[in-house]
């Protein structure tokens, strides 16, 4: 389906870097849902680049809600967020449509679109489209924690920098939306920040892992098979440009251990089951088991780098060199965290909408 | 879509371990394919359990194609399989709708179908469903070949132990069709047994890590952002059960590398553009490049262990004790191999289908 | 999608007519319906032809349940519906891929499967693969009923001779199950069945008029747009061959209608909401407003008639004559009512699946 | 899907009569079409209300195009198409939400959307609504004009005023796109006109029927069942406000028509296979045979007249009587019929997109 994405509760996805605006649609989500602008504001804001690990492009991501909410909360109809392009600086990329860009998807982009993409700032593949998705996530988590249901990310390491493990999910969870740089061990921000700041210095770039936590779903959610939580997570996430991977639980660890270490042993708790352990990441079978659902991923250090890189020249057909200007990040894994969050809230939400029916998100009485 | 799968060329799965049959229904295939009855025997052959590494439930798997073939070939119409049980001792599991086997499906189906569901054998979840989807694949698989693409993977590593990475593709994905134990480096093959046996002598289990790699997918293939080739595939192979985790190209490796060692450079080669290192599996912006895809996916040890458990006894609401019975594997990952081959060809031939139309995979004159 | 339909209640179809088997798998269908085998027999019976008005081919029609039914309750897994072809005679339809059938799919399957197709019997086109629809129809048609939910479909025309409406729909459509020949008054089937039988004896065929009716729906199911009650109703009946033409309430009368015929005004029933009137089917915007659904059908006469008839050879590419042989039906509208109330008990469970969520046909305490 | 129809060409809907704006997102569309904003501005100019047998609200329908486009060309990526809503008297609608309007979609929004909708002018519902669906549509009709595929649509009655059928295909499809009433006989214009202007004397409205033809459309094109070319365009027609009934070919005269009446004969035209008539309006198995698909829709009544009429007060729960006030059309059915264009392209180029694959509406070369 493109670039529309979910069953139930669906977002369709538009607009190019330097065109006229971006933006997207959210389908099927229920009525009544109380949409508070400070609430996206926030989201939007953990997006933003700022200071010297970020590009210099600043975007006011003013946006606008075009349709599907009246009177502050949701009518039920469809949801267009829009963006309106305002700051861009299309020569800088004059010439990438023929010298592509070493990491990006200007060679793809190529091959697919013969050409005729809008190539600059690099047109429909630009991070810059995750900023309505993050406005579009924002409404849906605000449903989704009225039902008690939180989602955060953290940055688990970069380079061979490491942060602590979430500990109390609801506070760490808290903790992070208040941070501008997502890390649950605040001594390691520093480390990070200057390991950013060193690969900048040398026109390079960083990577780095995320970790994710959703507390609070009900077990019985999702499907076996096709539409595993593991599938439609990592069918959301890996839409976000620069995933590369996405473990869940105890990820690619478990090809060095024993069942006897990787089964979750189940206990009572109160009238519940729980699980002692969360090796699994609270998903058995493809279905929540009421756990925390956790899971990894992976962000490749971005692409653009200012040192020269070896390229072709698509219109002549011979090798070339490259040395990529304009304003780009040495980082974005920092940026990408609340991205994933609302990527995931959108899966969550729609897995829930899928169970509960339609009016379940609802967070005013009907 | 819960049991169906794919946007143009769709697979359809049901049954369960120990009813009257499983199988699945294929439908968007080209007419005109020619279907080989022995290549889908091999496939189906290297799924089989053997040997000491293996549960000694011994079935048949003798499938019956009920449609949509017609005097060996596709007739364009929905291909139904169908395997039927024979060989079912529903008694062992009997036990297990009220104590759940920790690390498998039983407690999250318990809570998703509130003990309706048929849980002899893992019912619907059991590793036996994917017999039929090594058929379809296997069908599927032919067609990709003729049109010069080749799909195979070899376990990685196991514990400690590592195999050595694809060199020539070609040959070591033919070697690969011919091992029963897939392994590139064949000195491997006698170790990762060894630790296979060891850990079953003491009633435990063991995971791994496999590699996967698709050779001759031409470039312009995917989309950008929700079905991008890595959403396509993580969601097929997140299908598998035991598979936890996916990562294409250098994975995780990249959460340490820099952009420099990250990027892949581009070359001219002959007429066409190369890449000079695959660091990206193949794929830009969710789209293929036309180097070989590469993904690593992780199988989590067999949940099903000799060992004494820590469980509940949800009947009666009491934490208790649990000792499996019957016949387990100690390690699933050298069949589920094969079963990664097929889910990937349907996700391919899937994307081939959607940019090249219906007719694209036909290896006869039309 | 092809050979699936709907939303979150959806069925694949597969099968040829001279295949091994047809059949259908349903998926999305909660568990704990009781599925009551004289129930599905009481529904094949009415789809069977018997009699003057229908072919001599008769098929036993007795169908395996493969999968997602255990002890006598759906389990929420796909159930899989499967019936093996047995009575075939594959010669009479010999030459029918080379001199295409006036008003059959011949022609249409050579130009889209190459000459791949299965012609014999009308291979995937034939109306015998709608027995497994009405089979799947059944298991929903019972989780229907223990929500109220009724349909029934009667002959509202044949040729000039006209059928009375519905007037007590529960009871009509109770008598309308008890009766082979679908008419609600009782003395205009010895008309229509004469008026096929003369038809027959000249070797012609006849088509008629089908009305429908849904009891019982709630209000407020469906949507706006694209997947209205109309549209997804629609798109599932002219699924079933032979139909050219759906419409809603007054229907095609409303094109020589004023607005102040046409509004269905609402008044106060007890404390809910009644329309004094249903010209517009019980559908509003789309969506169900709570008064009975109703719709008209037309079935088109058979195409399979005796008189010598203007084809083509489509080998040699010349014009031809065909006289077709075999045993065919001079109507089928009587057998495909029944088609059309499994059809639409398809649909209406998908949207209320989708309104109410996975669990809401569950007809046990869960 | 709700909002978003379509398999491979798809398209998504959003906004409210009297919100910020209204539009739609068409995704999977060709790279290199290129856009005509004058061809854009005639569709839109069709579906205006004119003179006195509209309503007396206009709006400029100045609509903007996102994204998508590039140099005049699509980019292959979604075009998002937005009208922003400028000439808004919400004031007239206030008491709609509790007293609902006989015909419309208030009393079914409510039960719904439990009062959270914007009940504005219809809010979702209205026909407004419609506009940037003909916006999408021309873009998509002007890539099936490079293939040499052309739509039109007549009213061929209003209450007994007939028009004539289609003879010349393209030249009449030519002079429909000239006229602002769509009559293929001159003659009929006035008496259709002067019809309606004596039903909005009187505070009535009318309704009618169309009759819509496609031509150039390759043979082979939908599939069985499911995705019949029948399934797919009522679908997409009974999407649009005010249609209550769709046939095909002869349609519900079928009905009364023996087989050797309706079935179509094949002869040679030249090396190509025609048929003589065309009674199934170019269909057999839900797929196209070449020949021009027919098809008639039937549009209702408008609903909004000025007679009081009954209804209810939904708040108290009384019965009332309602009067309407405000600027309405008397009849829609000269506006609607280039929406039923617009969508008619739209499905007929999802349906060749699926089986040519996705670059096959380029009209550029690629």
């Amino acid at each position: 389906m493109k670039n529309t994405f979910g069953n139930n509760l669906t977002v369709t996805l538009f607009g190019e870097s330097h065109g006229e605006a971006i933006g997207c649609v959210i389908d099927g989500i229920a009525p009544g849902i109380r949409v508070d602008r400070a609430y996206i504001d926030r989201m939007l804001e953990l997006r933003k680049p700022k200071g010297r690990i970020s590009t210099s492009r600043h975007e006011a991501d003013s946006y606008r809600i075009l349709s599907g909410v009246y009177e502050d909360h949701t009518t039920g109809t469809p949801i267009c967020i829009m963006i309106e392009n305002t700051n861009t600086r299309s020569g800088d990329y004059a010439a990438l449509n023929v010298i592509p860009r070493p990491g990006h998807a200007d060679y793809t982009a190529q091959l697919k679109y013969h050409g005729f993409q809008d190539y600059r700032g690099g047109g429909h593949f630009s991070g810059r489209i995750t900023a309505p998705l993050v406005a579009a996530g924002a409404i849906v988590m605000q449903a989704l924690e009225s039902k008690g249901i939180y989602i955060g990310t953290h940055i688990s390491s970069m380079g061979d920098i490491k942060d602590r493990d979430f500990e109390d999910y609801i506070s760490d969870i808290e903790d992070l939306y208040d941070r501008e740089f997502p890390v649950l061990d605040e001594s390691v921000e520093d480390k990070m920040r200057a390991y950013i700041e060193e690969a900048a210095s040398k026109g390079d770039s960083v990577g780095g892992i995320l970790k994710s936590a959703v507390i609070g779903c009900p077990g019985g959610i999702g499907e076996p098979w096709f539409d595993s939580v593991e599938s439609m997570i990592s069918h959301a996430i890996f839409a976000i440009p620069a995933v590369k991977g996405i473990s869940f639980g105890d990820g690619f660890s478990l090809g060095r251990m024993h069942g006897s270490e990787a089964n979750d042993a189940y206990r009572m708790s109160g009238n519940g089951v729980i699980t002692t352990t969360n090796h699994n990441g609270g998903i058995g079978g493809g279905i929540t088991n009421g756990m925390p659902i956790e899971f990894s991923t992976v962000i490749k250090p971005t692409p653009s780098i200012y040192k020269e890189q070896d390229s072709v020249d698509l219109k002549n057909g011979v090798n070339t060199k490259l040395k990529i200007e304009g304003r780009h990040d040495p980082a974005i894994i920092h940026r990408a965290r609340i991205v994933v969050d609302a990527m995931t809230a959108i899966v969550i939400a729609d897995m829930l909408v899928t169970h509960y029916g339609t009016d379940y998100l609802c967070n005013t009485d009907l």
